[in-house]
């Protein structure tokens, strides 16, 4: 089997750790791994894989250097810059950021839902928004099975998916309140986190919604390939470390049995039900932190409309939500690419 | 003008408390203040109206003293057995626990709302649940308006709606996180309620929904006079001490201009309009708390769906959600009497 030369691109952040941390549990068939970061962090030196790894500066011609797989978690503009480079040097980078997602070239992949996608790459696949990503693979099976006509969501999202200043904001505002202190000012978000709910995750577009709203809406729709699904989003952040919680409000196209969508749930990969409600038994976001599954529960018919249901559905935002579904769409190129 | 004899049942309580600093600060046509309690707190010593008054221990005969009007927060199981007493004798019972809410003969009331179902009333008005309130509020004057098709509602819950032993269980956590100890088990909820959501708030009931969630459909359509109207609900308790928010969902029964709904709310009697995306002006938990007034925001046009639109609601559960309605209602009751 071929061996990959594999980059890490953004190692030192908060999901670049993480890349790293599913990396070294998964043991893709690497040849080399080599991890890149900004000026701020090359030069530094990072454990992995029981070795030190010293960070090297990314640079057009660095990331140039012959990789198979770059894994690129940077950013935005790093992405929009860097990504084609590395593609056009023969790698085929799996990206993180938001820039090529909506990108008719570029494939949009959580890999339990739609790894045919895979291979119809020209260099960049996008790895999903973590929001959108821990709903597709709940609702794909409900998709393939009874169509669905009508996705609402309403979203209770981690301050670890704003990185380590979002994280920092609720760790100090959580000490002052021990301390008997008042919350401090925010750094990262535009209002204190500890004890508030804020709906706003990113910045506003067009209708009033804001981007991360957006994401959902466009994301959904072009994963599960109905690229006129009705879909809407409201985006809260919560203060919560980690784990997305999700409130999902579907219309079918199809009449179903309650007890059917379960069943379909609890079989669907990447899917654990969680749904005993006589025992108190849901997904919580602090059940799912550090797991690689979509958790679902409180799975129940709505009779407000015909055809639709209500659920709950919870993932750890860093890992199912970015690291982890990138790392297996490499996985999942690497098998289709061996086949 | 008259002036009323006033009992408040459950004076000790979180929302008890509320309901002293509320007529403290509403100075209803009082002749007395009587305040009750269990035989737990009965004998104790409360701070109300600038004097030191003991906590009586309800009775029956206590009760039936020749009130004007009782406040009860004490619990449905006292109110069950309680309210008709002081109701028998000739006395009006706003009651705040939910046992007599669904009850044909008993009005349930926000007073922004229904004001008229007050004088229906044969000796007992129910205070609705905390997360109906403020939905009502916002959803009326939609409904006089435009008509109300279908509600959808996902709930962010302060624990202060669990008591004093809800609030305790988050300030046990956000102690212990900050002490870099382990969250420690929770004594209210079922699962630590530190840096996460349950969604569960009261027991499981028909089809798998929470009596809260049923609530929330039930109170809803009695409130607004419409028996079967299209409402469901996501209820879910997150780590804020005060204010719930709502993401909510609406479909029309005919066309509107976005501004048009704005403006309604802008101009409905205990609402305030906070929507000015631009500046990043929106409804938050944290500038809720200790206000009497309903704050809404994030109000868009939902495309999913015809005549839809979605919504982010905001008010301090124990006052506008308890303590500030039930006063409100003993206002307009005296209002509607003195006219």
């Amino acid at each position: 089997m071929k061996k990959y030369k594999i980059a890490v691109v953004g190692a030192t952040g908060v999901v670049g750790r993480s890349f790293l941390k599913v990396l070294e549990e998964r043991k893709l068939p690497a040849e080399s791994y080599t991890l890149f970061a900004s000026q701020r962090s090359a030069g530094s030196t990072v454990r992995f894989m029981d070795e030190d790894y010293t960070v090297q500066l990314l640079t057009e011609e660095a990331i140039s250097a012959g990789f198979d797989i770059a894994l690129f978690s940077a950013g935005g503009e790093t992405s929009k810059h860097y990504a084609p480079i590395a593609a056009k040097s023969g790698c085929l980078v799996i990206d993180n950021s938001s820039c090529w997602r909506m990108d008719p070239n570029v494939p949009l992949v959580v890999p339990e839902v739609n790894p045919q996608d895979i291979l119809k790459h020209k260099g960049i696949i996008a790895n999903p928004n973590c929001s959108t990503i821990q709903a597709m693979v709940v609702l794909s099976p409900i998709q393939k099975k009874y169509g669905i006509k009508r996705v609402i969501y309403s979203t209770y999202q981690a301050v670890s998916g704003a990185g380590a200043a979002g994280i920092n904001d609720l760790d100090e505002g959580a000490k002052a309140y021990a301390a008997g202190r008042e919350t401090p000012a925010p750094k990262k978000f535009d209002y204190p986190i500890f004890c508030n709910c804020i709906p706003q995750i990113d910045v506003f577009d067009e209708d009033d919604y804001t981007k991360e709203e957006l994401k959902m809406v466009n994301e959904t729709r072009k994963i599960l390939g109905v690229p006129d699904m009705a879909v809407t989003a409201t985006c809260v952040r919560v203060p919560v470390f980690a784990s997305h919680s999700e409130s999902i409000n579907l219309t079918l196209e199809n009449p179903f049995e309650i007890e059917d969508i379960k069943a379909l749930l609890a079989s669907s990969e990447g899917v654990v039900l969680v749904d005993d409600v006589k025992n108190k038994k849901y997904p919580l976001a602090a059940d799912a932190a550090d797991k690689d599954e979509v958790f679902v529960g409180r799975v129940r018919i709505d009779r407000s409309c015909e055809n639709s249901l209500n659920m709950w559905c919870v993932a750890d935002n860093i890992r199912k939500g970015a690291a982890t579904n990138a790392v297996q769409i490499a996985q999942k190129y690497i098998e289709l690419m061996n086949k």
